[in-house]
């Protein structure tokens, strides 16, 4: 029984050629880039290329835009510290209420710690932003907006450039958490009002350990991690070479491959989707069926709980999520399905299938073939639970 | 001509075991630690074979007083400023003058924007910290010590054990950057006063972007990244699995063969040191020699500047530094030979080699062979420079 890997929002294989564009710098080029001999100088020249590949697949004006970071939730956290770092008049921050925890946990903190308010958008029954809210939320007390470009449990995809050009009119920084749309969706950064951006290696084919923040040229900023002068004293520490290096290798994959692949996946998770929509009564997928990250899928499967389903397809040898990967370990519900009200449709949860460049045909078949007669067997066996019985 | 590298206090080379065993988690477990199906299972039990190696080569009382960060920055700076979260009454911090940057610039932020006080503790001519004025500084305002295990630049052993002691005495938290100590320095951690304590896993053979801190059972923590629950919530953000299972083999390649390697490099070092003495008039090596890393020489030449030696010896394809590597790529004076009070008898500088259990023989005849020309060289073509005139 072969594995099947459905869980590329949690994270990705990596890439073949990028394991391989990061080994001479684990055995060979292992020089500290700040060193001035020719070792330190050839990890220093491998980090500027990533830098210049990362400008590329996020339009970045400049290469100097991009700091290296350890992953997406550091990312998250430096922007939205640094933002409220920039302006005494300003204590508030808007997010939304379906962020990842990177964003909602830091923003909790802030709230008990610093007296912060923070304003935490709710979504519709889509997971679409209420942007009457937003609008009512933004004024000249809000220091940093963060609001994420595509949600990790629905592949919801919000229209951060318009909520960026909203921010700016009243003097708000604007910061998108696009740990899961970079890679997956086209950018030009420098042709949005976009201050700051986070991403992560891990969620496209790169290594994890590894990120970059994206911070527009002339937007103030404030480091979180101090010491050396490395990333321009916007993150110090010894650069991860290989990862960096890594990281840039994805990213000049992720551009080049980006349409096919989307054409790709999409075909893959719109079968799966249909497919279990035909063959299982009572199932029916979350997220806005507009916009949409097209790996992803998040389906509930009424009167069954998404754990118990994610947990016998991983029996079977098939990866897949219910909620999120960073929650996961703790077993509450949802707080994305939950901000959605979705749980008063079904409030056992759901199944998250997403798709990568490695998926194939086969995994679609072989998910379809075994789901029905799982959901079946749950049902057969669940405890009775009424709608909108709380589990 | 092959290089030569004896720059290790900057980096090291990767381990050829430890990529071996960094691999798979690149290409087959690449499941995030948090995920709940098999291959986030098996990164995780991963993470903690890894923890439990740490523990052992520090002499952790628990495995899970370790936590795994991005490196020997992030860990300082988490140490540093969640020690000043403790206890409102407590507002100093102690430090010494030759700490790394991580240390110093986060401190002299906190100075300029909390209005934290800061006590920098001077060394003597030999690099030994000033203990009468440790004691005066150590009262019950001190919330935290930061004092390095062994210096970077000359290798010099501070005893942050009995300094760990003091600290207690008054509550204050006590945390050792033992960044250079790690894999060099047998530890028992379990048996000292040490609160925290920083390590790096690129000083080690061990891959660059990951770290840890060790934080003893009770002492009180606040985290420095927010977010998933990872790391006992000491440290959010999906775990960098191959760089964590990297640093973890690095441990116990270390604790393995420590014995037998520091008594290796020692007799490299030394027969380097010897050489460089008997050959060449006016030099002389710097920090205290009773108490020094066995690696590490830290060298100054009368009227040349360190640089213009690393300069040349690179050339020949030999790899040692002029200051630390943080440093070195803005050409400043070094601040631990300015504290040390080195300038004033040479003030251009000094070189550093420091070796590692990939250097041979053939590295010392080489360097003793080319040195004694380079000097000479230099120094006939040298303006000449007064002693004590600044640079
Ligand atoms: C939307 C989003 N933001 C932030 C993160 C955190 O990124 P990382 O896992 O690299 O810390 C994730 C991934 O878990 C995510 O999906
Ligand atoms: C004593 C000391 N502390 C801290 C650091 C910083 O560690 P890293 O390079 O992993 O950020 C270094 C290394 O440069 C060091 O030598």
């Amino acid at each position: 029984m072969e594995a099947i890997y459905l869980d590329n929002n949690a994270s990705t294989q990596v890439d073949a050629e990028v394991v391989h564009a990061m080994l001479p710098f684990f055995l060979n080029q292992f020089g500290n880039p700040s060193s001035m001999h020719d070792s330190g100088a050839a990890a220093s020249a491998a980090i500027k290329t990533a830098r210049r590949q990362l400008q590329a697949l996020t339009g970045a004006k400049f290469d100097h835009e991009i700091a290296f970071t350890s992953g997406g939730t550091e990312s998250v956290n430096t922007a939205i510290l640094s933002g409220l770092e920039m302006d005494p008049g300003r204590t508030e921050i808007v997010t939304s209420a379906v962020e990842h925890p990177a964003a909602l946990t830091l923003c909790a903190h802030l709230e008990k710690t610093r007296g912060v308010k923070v304003h935490r958008i709710p979504v519709d029954h889509h997971g679409r932003l209420d942007l009457d809210a937003y609008r009512t939320a933004l004024t000249h007390r809000v220091a940093i907006v963060s609001i994420m470009w595509a949600n990790n449990e629905t592949g919801t995809i919000f229209p951060v450039e318009r909520l960026a050009e909203m921010a700016k009119q009243v003097g708000a920084l604007f910061h998108a958490d696009a740990v899961q749309a970079v890679g997956k969706q086209t950018m030009d950064l420098k042709s949005t009002a976009i201050d700051m951006l986070s991403l992560s290696a891990h969620k496209l084919h790169g290594p994890k350990g590894v990120g970059a923040l994206y911070i527009k040229r002339d937007a103030p900023f404030e480091a979180l991690v101090r010491g050396g002068h490395q990333e321009r004293g916007r993150r110090a520490g010894t650069e991860n070479t290989p990862g960096i290096v890594g990281l840039g290798k994805a990213a000049e994959l992720a551009l080049e491959r980006m349409d096919e692949e989307n054409k790709r996946v999409k075909s893959l998770r719109d079968r799966l989707e249909r497919g279990l929509l035909e063959r299982i009564p009572g199932t029916f997928v979350t997220g806005d069926p507009l916009a949409r990250l097209s790996n992803t899928t998040n389906v509930a499967f009424d009167r069954i709980a998404g754990e118990a389903i994610q947990f016998v397809l991983n029996r079977h040898g098939i990866a897949c999520s219910s909620g999120s990967a960073c929650t996961s370990g703790s077993s509450v519900q949802s707080h994305v399905l939950t901000a959605m009200n979705i749980r008063q449709v079904t409030p056992l949860g759901a199944v998250r299938f997403s798709f990568s460049r490695y998926n194939r045909d086969e995994d679609v078949d072989r998910v379809l073939e075994l789901i029905p007669g799982i959901v079946a067997q749950l049902r057969d066996g669940a405890a009775p639970v009424s709608r909108g019985q709380a589990k």
